[in-house]
């Protein structure tokens, strides 16, 4: 057994029950955001979390422990993603990935926006040409320090 | 003579002069990160954007045209990136690819963000644990219509 | 001209001064690791240690002023490096990478060794079996929060 | 039946009855970093060591028997690791590289940091703004020699 | 000399002309869409056409000759356009392509919509939610026939 | 099930019954070069010719529905065909791809020769210096049309 | 010098010249097929050919030695062609690969039909529904001999 | 079923029974190089052989039909075969391969060597300095003729 | 320079005065099989055949000193040959390979026939049904000696 | 059933009863080196060896027959091996390759070192800095020969 055999598990049942991640998550006690990554595999539950998500989604003692081992993470099948939705994002860092870099290298010099000490924040942004998805990444800024 | 190489010269010549993207873009009359996208060769600039860049950058009148051409885009040279933090972002798809999919999916139904009806704003937001990159991104959600 | 051919330049007047990576770092005023890196076209120098450098690699103002831009990061040429030096640091990652995982997963929880808000300090450990390369790595932990 | 599938075997065994690296070290009389790599198929256990772990996972005597034989050694999917923690070690290999080989050469000559006689340690380091990862790596310089 | 310096002469002197290809279509005397991959050596132009186009871009008698001579097809760098207005092309295929393939067996039986017996007509459709691309594709069915 | 498991039936109960294409096509009613082509997997039958082949390879219902719908066609494992014969024609187009090309466009104009109105007749032509294979390939010339 | 150099000049020639390759064969005096595949770097000519060949098109004394000296044969750029008239053969080829092995073997028994002791003959075919092309191929059967 | 797992059956027999090709060769009726490439997959059997290998490996009605219908001809699982023995063969292809054809050519002039209307002859050379491995290849020359 | 420029310039040299093989390896003093593949840079020419090769090709010093260098090994550009003449050699060690495998093993043991302490001769072998190419490969059995 | 089989089997009775390469030799009656390359599937057992082996490893009938075969040689599942110890023979290679061809060249003139009349022989060489391992490989040196 290893993760990713308890992902499918709880894919499975989540589709089973019509459960929604916005559901799960305020069950769980997180966002929607973080709680989907981390059954998706992704993110590490604590044991509190891990009893919730086991009686969720019918988990064994065993693929409940699972849930509270840090995962090999990384979730595309391919470097270049093919799902529609996925390849966007790809392609943002594609097209704009040499723009981001000037730009925060620009306004903090010479470092990353983290991806670990990093939230997200999906949100519907209503428009009447078309409602928009409104994403917030705050990622810490990280600088290459001097020594 | 093609797009890559007025970008050089541009990239060369903003070395040399020590310009910033913001007063370039403050200049260019547009946010500082469709400049930036701009003048990297990503983005089109229109007659006035393109005589202020040709002025800025000492541009031939054929480069200068060129800015107006819409470019073939794409500006990484490898599908993974090496330099952290492009990198930091390519991770994000990675890490995160399957949980934005599902969220965007559980809120607008089946469909995308564009990447297109989009924009990017990147701010510094000021934390007493370390300043963080505030990066917001908006993009038209485009559903599959059934029909 | 890009940072690439600064690197080369500056290759090219150390071998013909025969200068050492400690010397250059103590008149540049950083560590020799820290030093080291950024003439090799990964770190930013700031306007002295630029000026320190155009005197000692006899560089023009342009090429001055490139080591004060942030360089597109990554010194291998391949993946898997072939040179026997640089790829036993690869076969570390490669035997030891899941057992650093769990190591530093079991101490501290999910999250990352930072390799930005990070220092690296080579020394040579006098052995009589023959002396040893002793590195200390130090990097920040940054923990996967929970949102 | 092959080392890989006793590795499996052993940390599911590890997640079920939620052990600790540090524990199972302890019992098997080696340091944590050693004990690591070899349960999770890099090393090789003496007869005593098998035994304890015998016990300690629930092997059959022919699982036992295999952690005794030399394994082929390697334990990444990929020539690049998409694990985030992973991923910063070799973007360390992959950004410092050139400057490791460089300042390694200039105090010793000619020649390579071992890999084999070699130990690391890793520990935490508090730090008020933030503990971090402390890794020392220590490896005999084996000098190419002129003959 | 082959057809593919033509064809950047051509293009380089449209951007320092600041030709439109309906204009030039116009005068070459066909579609937009022909006169548009044809000068982009895709297509065969006959003797009138390529003495319009020798006058509007300044060809050498040669340069002229070779629009005459039907040319080696294919216009993509890899077989994954990075482009975005390419991609979502090649997407279509890439979702849609099984779909398109049942229906229109569906509907003729077992054979092809022709890529040669073609043609393409792209306008602008007004539309208050925001105006749309139509692209009306015509091809013609041919059948498998049995023999 | 799928196409290619009732072509394999078919070749099986073909070989275990020692039948000719020449034969079948007859019974079929069609060439037997189209023939060969649709049990091969390659074209569609028509309900009757289904039912032939239900009779003749002792089909079942299942089997016999396959073959009645348009199969993903391709019929070689390898880009470059290993078998002798079949490379043959594959070192024709090799060798004689431009000239073919160049022939056709001298004689037609641009455009090709189908390959899906297209008929294929294998014959023995007997020559006292050794039988000859006379093939012949009738394709529809399908131009590129000006539009 | 190669052949290839050659061919491109013989086809700049013939480009410039406005030549058609059945009235370059009538004066070389072999079938247009021949001709056309020799001058594009596939066949040998004898003397008094090359002879014609250099008046025709302008050649050097060296350059017509090389028409007479057999060459490394193969006219692709890539294992598949993306020309569409040259992908439509190498289609026949996929498509119908295994059912010309199969009624080959039928008629013949185990052997090849001949790219080598081959001709090929290439016509217009008028026909009131469009006209077609009409290739005939003549290969000599050469059957695997027992021994 | 198919000819591969008649050729492992085969092997498996031959093993079993510790027969030789030579012996199985005699009574097949033909010579050793040709039995062996036969049994292997390569070659096709008549009625009466294949009923001579049904008795000797203890074949079925089915896996002895199979042994009369033409294969698919390949025998290496990689282009370049890793055994050395095979091996040397290939670097006989790679090393001699240009002068093979430089003097057939200069021989017969332009044309082929048939591997078809081929037959091979491997017999032991006896030698005081080491017994040699005498191949006689004997393929009939097939030239381009001019049409 | 280096020996392919050398080789290059034999060649241009041996087309421009129209000279055979088999005369120059009659002035050489070595077979035509040996003289061949050397002047295509396979062999080693000694001082004498070196100066004779100066002569006959009107070499340099410096060219004619690069013939008597050991060269890097290898004739052809691509794994598996396009050029009909040689494929059919590459089409032989995949057809027969095993075959040849198989027999020399059973005549021999295990061991390889060498490709270096091997010669090759190529005849005519006249024929009324066609003339036969002959050659006859002799390569000493190297076995695997047990120790 | 296959080699490949048998040599798992023989690995598994191996560890099992914890037998030890040399202790097997012995009974084998051959080098410890050539009996684990034999006992791996890369070697020939005679019929007393295989006896041997059947006992050892408790091999049925057929799996003793295998080993008496001559094995399709080649052990490494990737070009470049991930092993550390096996990597560091493949860096030999890599590093020193020219170096090797040169020298030996230069001694014994163009030719090759044997991979098949070869032995190898590794032992421990005591060493007060340290035991070493001290391998000899010796090779009978093979000319190429003019003929």
């Amino acid at each position: 057994m290893d993760r990713i055999e308890v992902t499918k598990k709880i894919m499975t049942a989540k589709v089973a029950k019509k459960m929604k991640w916005a559901d799960i998550a305020a069950k769980i006690g997180a966002s929607k955001e973080w709680t989907t990554a981390a059954l998706l595999g992704q993110m590490t539950l604590d044991e509190d979390q891990a009893a919730t998500a086991k009686e969720l989604f019918s988990l064994t003692d065993e693929e409940t422990a699972w849930l509270q081992i840090v995962p090999y993470k990384g979730s595309l099948a391919t470097a270049v993603p093919t799902d529609p939705l996925i390849y966007r994002w790809y392609e943002i860092v594609n097209v704009y990935g040499t723009t981001i870099k000037e730009l925060i290298h620009e306004e903090f010099g010479d470092g990353i926006m983290s991806a670990i000490d990093f939230s997200m924040d999906i949100q519907r942004e209503p428009d009447p040409k078309g409602d928009r998805v409104n994403v917030v990444l705050s990622g810490k800024f990280l600088p290459y320090k001097q020594y």
